[in-house]
């Protein structure tokens, strides 16, 4: 593979530490007290009989260095992909030799079934170099295998002892990081020595709580798509005559959109969970779209930005009751079986007949596009993919209709052209920012301590992030203590609770006051490129809304 | 406008400039032969009776100065954006204040229609200040008018007349440039004083020739765009799960495709040129990609990354014709009655009996959606907008169908799961690189100087591109010289030749020569975001394409 220059540079790019983790011969931990959950304590201690109310162990340096010794760890990346994961390899692999010289860090293939199956790559110097500062999990793959079922974590069991593992990193999400702390009770149980040790990866930025400031990726993706959206603010700056509709990847919450809309200022973002919090249904969301429009038209100015989250339609209250009526209905063998032989306008028709009477009027306002969608796009289970509606079309339609009615009632005497966007897998593997590079090196460092120290169930925690990257704080917090049980499938499981926007936050409270003034001035706010070089103002930038909170 | 701390290290840059121009009280011309154009030389020199055969004048130093003088100086933004014309403009304004102190600078407002409606902003120090190094064309707007009408051409003169104006400098791409060749006709026939001189300005890069080695725009828009094509190359490398077909804006010419290929090694990049050489057929096409991507399979790789070029649909034949097959059917009154009351099922039907019969193949091939795209989307004169075909979507429908049918056959046994992108709007209004925002100021710088020498008709080329700054030469030259005759909604027109991708060039025959590579192996390049600041291979890079050339 061909390198870039930029890429090279980058490689060489010496990766700055916290003082307290700069030398791990000199950390120690001060337990704090007692964990328990967020909730459902009580189950919960029964499913984490070995790992439930562990302390919070907070990084403190020591004057007397321990002794070293080497490690034998395995890495994993799990579900989707966030920029900074090769550093946490390459932190974990300089960090291990420090601890020992004769450490072996091993890469599990293609993600979590790389350690069931026992497949796996050694990771040297010379392989990681490479992939210092770069984007991408491409050095040994993902993957979105649960470990589950008995004979899985048996499997995973195995593969650890035959390698004799000390610890094995998994570097994931809200599940993956609950499957880390299923594993950490599995092996403790079956005494097996490997600890288990989560790290907090996601783009979407809802793994977070009052210890996990921000995952890792988050900010790369809001300075990838902020960068794209500001271009477009300023084509339609200086074009004069579209709108923009550009929806963002992120799952339920609304983080990324809010993160963007702070950095770039378009005219209008929907965050979901405002929507939920004030049951908008989709034709009120359609409205203040069109009157956001008609007022700019107003100003002689037929442009506009819009900024949708990916996941909005399950917090419109209707749509989601619509959606879980289509499945319910579809699931029915009498109304597949008559479907089957329909054309479109025909499935539509019929299912118009059978939605239950207070759903028909959401149902008929969907344009046939997105009928098609919400018909055609369906799991194995049968049910809707809602990630695979695009919602960025459903309003750009909604909007063009209801702006064609107002047209001929004379209200709206505007122009209205749109143009949409979606982007998503742009923003995972780009170059790690700064911010997420040295974060992630952070947070490398630390689970090979945490490892060292023979911790398991523990994810790692690097804090105070406001501040210089040297003045970061360290701590290891136990996953059992982020978990709630929630019902999924018609079971009650233990799952870490994703973090929604907080509308009493202080982003969204910016947000809301900034908001009137974004929809009628053209305040757009221009990123630009990331930046690696230059000075420090230009480069170390960190989340807006981190930086608020 | 809040300003980012980029965009203010930005405007606070230094342009370079060439040192033939760094004091233009120092330089002359030394010129050419007599020009001709590329063809119909003797229609277009009675077109063009007064600016045709004019030389190539060539920029050199000379040893006294010259006379200071102030300047009236009208410009224009005229067409769809591009990076670095507002360097452009604070070029223009540097070097006047350098010529004359006294110079006044005038922007037109939205395009060429600001100047037949003498709308405009006087551009001073604090105006332009804030958008040295910017993107957009946001300082004044652009606009689509073409100014060809006598009483538009007389209105333009009049304005010119009553600011006083000795040059009016537009910035446009090839259309635009024709049109500053028709004005400075006029003007000097109704014996205006203000000379005309065009910018070569489009991210499409289909204005060049011998002399203008490339347009400005064109290297950012492919280096943001590249950005992105890294970034979901090497998510496709890690997810190992997905096909991205990715379409490039860029109209007719591949150039955009090609650049992005040479930068980023995708799998497959489709060349329009070429598919008309080989006179492919879409199902050809089709079944080159599933011939890809089945051999990607079969070596474990399922997962792509293919890059479309916009104007691909009118390259090849067959879909050419039948886009004006359609255009005449449905010119037909009779047929629109009759297809007026018809739902698009019965749409479909109805050409289908139409269309002749060596066209029928193709017609049918086509996917539903894009069947509606054709038969939907419709410019005022009736005729199929071809631009606002999703092609992207076309061919990964073509493909998934030919692959389950390999599928059923037993050829295919991968998986094949598919994703779009479109890129267009993003890399337009990008800060420029920093190729774009030199070569755009030494275009500004040299424009006032042919202003202050009273060229007229001249379009301003600055070259030698490949090499250091300082080291680039300038020129100016006809813009007759660049044109024929074409046949325009059925009237012989004098237009400045698109160029189209040369299929014996040089950066075409290395990516002939690489493509089979680039198939099988993963040899994606990772570009990066641009960057401004660090070592100069990193921030002065120029579009490979023109290294190669």
């Amino acid at each position: 593979m061909e390198l870039t220059h930029l890429q090279e540079k980058r490689i060489r790019c010496e990766a700055i530490l916290p003082y307290i983790l700069k030398d791990l011969l000199y950390l120690d931990f001060k337990e704090g007290e007692k964990t328990s959950s967020l909730a459902d304590s009580e189950e919960l201690s029964s499913l984490f009989p070995q790992t439930f109310s562990r302390p919070i162990l907070k990084c403190i340096s020591r004057k007397t260095d321990q002794n070293q010794g080497a490690l034998r760890v395995g890495v994993v990346f799990s579900g989707g992909q966030a920029s900074g994961g090769h550093n946490v390899i390459a932190a974990l692999f300089d960090a291990m030799k420090q601890i020992g010289s004769e450490s072996s860090l091993f890469g599990f293939l293609n993600g979590p079934k790389g350690i069931v199956e026992n497949q796996y790559m050694e990771i040297t110097e010379e392989i990681i170099d490479p992939y210092r500062f770069q984007g991408g999990f491409d050095l040994m793959g993902s993957g979105r295998t649960k470990i589950e079922t008995e004979e899985q974590l048996q499997k995973s069991l195995t593969t650890c002892e035959k390698l004799s593992l000390d610890g094995l990193v998994i570097i994931g999400g809200d599940d993956s990081n609950t499957n880390a702390a299923v594993l950490a009770e599995f092996f403790l149980k079956n005494d097996c020595e490997t600890c288990v040790i989560g790290i907090p990866k996601t783009i979407d930025g809802d793994l977070k709580n009052e210890h996990i400031e921000v995952s890792f990726g988050f900010d790369t993706a809001c300075k990838v798509y902020s960068e794209m959206i500001s271009n477009i603010s300023r084509d339609a700056l200086s074009a004069k005559k579209y709108t923009h509709f550009i929806k963002l990847m992120g799952r339920s919450a609304s983080h990324i959109a809010l993160e963007c809309a702070l950095k770039t200022h378009p005219n209008a973002v929907l965050i979901s969970e405002e929507i939920l919090e004030k049951k908008m249904t989709l034709s009120q969301i359609t409205k203040q779209l069109a009157d956001l429009i008609s007022m700019r038209a107003s100003m002689d100015k037929n442009y506009s930005v819009i900024l949708i989250p990916e996941g909005l339609i399950e917090f419109i209250p209707e749509m989601k009751d619509l959606i879980s009526e289509l499945n319910h209905l579809i699931a029915q063998d009498s109304v597949n079986k008559e479907m089957e032989s329909l054309d479109l306008d025909e499935k539509i028709d019929f299912l118009n007949q059978k939605v239950k009477s207070d759903l028909k009027s959401a149902f008929q306002l969907l344009p046939k596009a997105i009928m098609e969608q919400l018909l055609l796009e369906r799991d194995p289970h049968g049910n809707v993919q809602v990630s695979k509606i695009d919602t960025e079309i459903l309003l750009l339609k909604m909007v063009e209709e209801e702006l064609k009615e107002r047209k001929k009632e004379g209200s709206f005497k505007g122009k209205f052209s749109a143009v949409r966007h979606s982007f998503g897998y742009e923003g995972r593997c780009s170059m790690p920012s700064s911010f997420d590079a040295h974060y992630c090196y952070s947070l490398g460092y630390l689970a090979a301590f945490l490892i060292k120290r023979k911790m398991t169930g523990y994810i790692a925690c690097v804090y105070n992030l406001k501040d210089i990257v040297q003045n970061w704080k360290a701590k290891a917090i136990p996953i059992t203590m982020l978990m709630n049980l929630e019902t999924r499938e018609a079971k009650k499981k233990p799952v870490i609770k994703k973090a929604l926007v907080d509308l009493k936050g202080n982003a969204f409270s910016h947000l809301q006051k900034m908001r009137v003034t974004w929809a009628k001035e053209d305040a757009y706010r221009f990123e630009g490129p990331m930046q690696f070089f230059g000075p420090s103002e230009i480069t170390d930038t960190i989340p807006i809304s981190l930086l608020l909170e």
